[in-house]
């Protein structure tokens, strides 16, 4: 169908259609400024792999690895095909689904709220234990009995664990089924999708660890952040110093990424990630994942501004992250999520477009790799030129 | 009534009442710092003008130019007219007068939150058309077919040419009339002010042409926006690299100025803009244009923070932009409008003033010149002292 | 009960459980460096005070001084013994209880907003007299005839002297006393408590004047806030140019300190300050002051980002303060408030831990004297490793 070019520089593998050569130019020149660096990133443009490039040391473009909050835009997914089937409404209260949620204060809290990262329901006090996180029904009892950590409406502060939960818990109210099965069977096999929310252990074989970032040596470490505010609460690592990405709460823990948990155990390549935002936003040959609707209502923004816990500005629409000036990762249609790692994976419907990109190793300074919002600009830039 | 002074220095001219002698210094000193400057000043205090300067090459007392933004305050005067006469309730919803709105999720939502850039209505994917601008029933069309940018209450954001669009059909559909005609008829006219919302042909010979900005050669160009982002939607530019004031949306298009778009087509003199303000506020032989209890809720912040599109604070009321710490062009009474020009109009009941300001050519860094807030400093100043 | 050492160091006296050292260390260290400094500083961890140190000249540990606004936390806990009686709902219109407060679009104003520095009532043009202040009905009669000075719900601004004046007007009408009497008989005098809302004549010989901060010769003096903006209004000096904590509204005023005003004018030493907040939590032999209920209200955060007033990212509970990552006084959990002086007191449920601090002279920037922030770091630090 398209004409394409392979790389005969060494630095990079694969392939982009022409019109997107910039795209590799940009790449190779990332490369070669951090010989310890590597990436894949691939884009699917009206339904057409028009970049699908991987290059550096400890890649390849059928590796797979952990993108920790990645997963979350594609847990999302699986929330978003309950909404189409009006099997879930976002305006119904969470306690309608799950009675014991609307303890302690939290009757009103609406679906809507509770997943764009609004409802102040990001941690408990006693910590998830990695059990609780893999089984998550447990994990969701310890939420439930908790009242908000702030009155809901008065901020927005991103549930980093929390949101997982609260999307494995009502999908499983709704459906009796969990959030993980329904994306093997509805979205992942049927597509043969490389971006698991389960590693099965047939495919252990093929996981890369996630690699800690390289840090200079002449860097000034960053402030330590309280280990009794509401970061360290929504990390799960009250009255701890550790990151909270160097625990096992994360995909390199074998038991987080084999049931593949909705806030960061998702496993794969660029190619799944971007193969999953293209199948949502469907082509000329196959029908969309989710309703226009439904792509309308959780990609709008519902909360924007100062995070009450990450300390910056953020933008959420529900499940899913948006861009927004200092994060522009898409155009304002765009919904998607990073994560700690640098990875970033997203569907643009203004541009038509599906995104997915993971470096290794991770890549500071955290959140969705600087590098990774610059071949998106360079495709978006590609896009409108061809 | 007043004793008056006459500016014997070169560089002004004009008159300042005793007591507002400092005004025209300041004024002096900023000419004196960039001989490319020029600008008229008015200020009316009490219904008494006690500032009416003008300085530099290029404009005289009873020039007229375009103004961009600052004319949306001088539409808003025309909204309070009709909320003033009770033919429109800011509590409404928009859909109660304009049917076609209510579609695409838009049903609930208010005069009040449309008028002070919160109800996410920025722009349209299709862009307008000028012709769409200035026959702005279309344009209106348009706006009504899509669905919020954000969930209403999420955020607010800069509603750069929507505003005006939006001020244009409510006032067409609540009072059959044109919003322009109303200004003209009811406003301008009877008191024969010098500022025009729909530039007659007879006037065409005095219009000044709004000039570029002058941009020192050793600047570092601010970074280039996206061109896909909510700013450029909200500035009509999406898919374009053009800066929001070089198209043809704006005054030095014969059609926008002879339309007066209530976005950014008002041209007219700093004296007439003063004029418009101090009608509002009336004095003691004339009763205010606006009752005491529109002015109220007109001029009460509705929005405050970080401007969803502009990426920093901005304050508003209902149609009128208003004061804050990082822009303190008035007391926390005061209600007004900038432009990208950098224009200043505003009333500020505290001080029972009104103020223009008008500066050639356009002035860095966009919005309010602050030279025009040093000098509303001034008067206020002088105000307190007299 | 506890093992107590005592400082030999000439610089602090008083003690420090074992396991607290390094808060005397710390302390030490900052009276090290600036010999004009002095504090007082306690803390009351599960009921037994493990922190209880004086350092520097011009302080004795029952010295007694003025500490502007770290009135309201303590004027707060005599609102939260009213929401546990269920006299005050926190939920009903103030009108309810006030009627007159109703006035010019006030009527469904709550509680919770009100005492969360979200109503936008934060001063009145005519300004306040001393007087007023004192006798606070006719202040709050005064409020009561206005407007709000933001639409309630777009933005929180600090509510500097009148939400001292909504406390009284409220504990007034509800309970039929003085917020003070109650205060009085009920919290301070079963304990003898050292921090009086109302100091007696009887104590005058004790009380310490608030000394001005030194500021270095060197340091670049901050720009003058607006004398008409919200800031002016709300600190009761509009148009005037005098800072706010040099006028006769604060503690050195005998009748402010006579009355006790509950924005500004409690008086007492460091002790009496945690005294107050250990009361609220109560510990193994007395039961707690507030009601779980109470305090898991009054201590949610209601209220977060830029201050409208202040300009500066604040965070607000109601009636109390709320640390955030710019001001982390305490964890997730804890409530308290600062003061203009520096002084600092809290309470924090998640460590069971209770903290005042009161320097000497005033210390800058304003508020929460960034080394009370560092003891109480220490603090809690030194109970996680006990």
């Amino acid at each position: 169908m398209s004409d394409m070019t392979t790389a005969t520089e060494a630095r990079t593998r694969g392939y982009v259609e022409p019109g997107f050569e910039r795209v590799r130019d940009e790449f190779e020149r990332m490369l070669g400024v951090d010989p310890g660096y590597g990436a894949q990133v691939t884009a699917i443009w009206r339904g057409r792999t028009v970049v699908d490039l991987v290059g550096g040391r400890g890649t390849e473009s059928d590796s797979i690895t952990g993108v920790f909050s990645v997963t979350k835009g594609i847990a999302a997914t699986v929330v978003g095909l309950l909404v189409t089937r009006e099997q879930l409404r976002l305006d119904a209260a969470v306690a309608e689904y799950w009675p014991e949620f609307g303890a302690a204060g939290k009757a009103a809290i609406t679906v809507r709220e509770a997943l764009s990262h609004r409802a102040g329901i990001v941690g408990v006090p006693e910590r998830f234990t990695v059990d609780e996180l893999v089984d998550s029904s447990l994990a969701a009892a310890k939420i439930a009995a908790h009242p908000p950590l702030w009155q809901p409406g008065s901020a927005h502060g991103y549930h980093a664990i929390t949101i997982g939960v609260l999307m494995e818990e009502l999908v499983r109210r709704v459906s009796g089924r969990s959030l993980q099965r329904i994306y093997e069977s509805e979205i992942r096999a049927p597509r043969e999708i490389d971006f698991h929310l389960g590693l099965p252990s047939s495919e252990e074989y093929r996981y890369h660890p996630v690699l800690p970032p390289v840090v200079p040596s002449d860097s000034v470490p960053p402030p330590t952040p309280s280990t009794d505010g509401l970061q360290a609460l929504a990390f799960n690592v009250l009255h701890s110093s550790l990151p909270p990405t160097a625990g096992d709460m994360g995909p390199n823990n074998p038991a987080v990424r084999a049931a593949g948990t909705a806030s960061v155990g998702g496993v794969g390549s660029a190619r799944g990630l971007a193969a999953v935002y293209a199948a949502v936003l469907g082509d000329e040959a196959t029908a969309p994942l989710l309703s226009t609707e439904t792509i309308g209502e959780m990609s709008r923004q519902h909360a924007f501004g100062l995070d009450r816990v990450l300390g910056f500005t953020t933008s959420f629409g529900i499940g899913f992250m948006k861009p927004h000036p200092a994060m522009d990762f898409g155009s304002y249609r765009a919904f998607g999520h990073d994560g700690a790692g640098g990875a970033l994976a997203f569907a643009d419907p203004l541009h038509d477009l599906a995104f997915g990109y993971i470096p290794i190793p991770m890549q500071l300074p955290g959140g969705a790799d600087p590098k990774a919002i610059t071949l998106s600009q360079a495709i978006r830039s590609c896009i409108r030129e061809v």
